[in-house]
């Protein structure tokens, strides 16, 4: 592709790094850049170089932050006997965004997984154990995604929490609402069936 | 939408206010920048707000470059006697990137369109007129968009120029490369039958 300017294209470079976004929405980026004024442009570079400097993770529950504590972890309003296990920061935002969840969380920064070479030494692990004997936790929530890794990792910790005797759930699966019966993948359809609940919970 | 922290929050909103990022995918690059070495950060950062600063319009045909004059217009390579006259720079890469046109060009940074208020004041014609009776000019190229506002504008430039005699083209019109003739709409399969060309010339 052809460029109006080497500035241009090293801009361009940078952008396609974003994820989602290919070399013509990055050319498309950069021109609109050029013709904003020059305080916007200055402002969106500050922007993300301060979040990347001054962002950390709780010391807590490894979430992003900029304080030692983050603020569902430093809230006294949140159940601290809840616990719940994600893989992400994007998961915590999710699950919060429901606003059916009023515990505390735990990032593990990923998910086991053989094929690409992430054993348990390669998470957040360590810190999530020790948790157990001091702390006050009741229920520990495996919200990891549905998947073989996620799976996988639920189980090691379901395995290695079982001793401190803590009830240990995971979030229900099935048919998503507002789908449409007909197609449903066969597991899923397969296991709502198999695993159905009683129509007074539902 | 709940966040992490102001930071991001702060990030995610200026991100935002590019072209074609809703929140989901605003927040997703801010997650995703989190990730990333300092130096890469700080090297996007770099790139655009130096791309801002330094880049300017050519004297000659106000397309965006670093130098006084764009490279197109200080090329000896190109044949200076085809003017294309575009609405903007993303055209001029669009019709560079083709590589069937070897002339020089001129931006005029829109069109004229009466129902968002821009007139032919609003525009660079001064410059655009200015050129003829001083410069070698033998054809003009009208490349506007196919719209109410391109056609007005290239209708006004046709006007202007006529009286220089000078020869004046446009971009042709028809149906789309690899189109299915079904499902190309009636005014431009209509125009196509209308005004047909010579197989030969094909």
């Amino acid at each position: 592709m052809n460029y109006p300017s080497k500035l241009i294209e090293d801009a361009v470079v940078e952008i396609t790094r974003l994820p989602g976004i290919g070399k013509k929405s990055a050319l498309r980026i950069a021109l609109h850049l050029l013709k904003q004024n020059d305080n916007l442009v200055q402002s969106l570079a500050d922007s993300i170089v301060k979040m990347k400097q001054l962002s950390k993770n709780c010391s807590c529950c490894n979430n992003i932050t900029d304080t030692e504590i983050c603020y569902i972890c430093g809230s006294n309003l949140r159940n601290k006997s809840i616990l719940c296990i994600v893989e992400d920061t994007k998961d915590v935002l999710a699950i919060e965004n429901t606003g059916q969840y009023n515990g505390i969380y735990y990032v593990l920064g990923g998910v086991i997984s053989p094929v690409n070479g992430i054993g348990p030494s390669d998470l957040n692990f360590e810190k999530l154990f020790l948790k157990f004997p001091s702390q006050d936790i009741k229920e520990i929530v495996l919200a990891l995604s549905p998947t073989i890794d996620g799976d996988t990792t639920s189980y090691y910790i379901s395995k290695k929490i079982k001793e401190f005797g803590i009830k240990i759930t995971t979030i229900a699966r099935g048919i998503q609402v507002g789908s449409d019966l007909e197609y449903v993948d066969e597991v899923t359809l397969g296991r709502s069936i198999h695993k159905r609940i009683d129509f007074e919970s539902f």
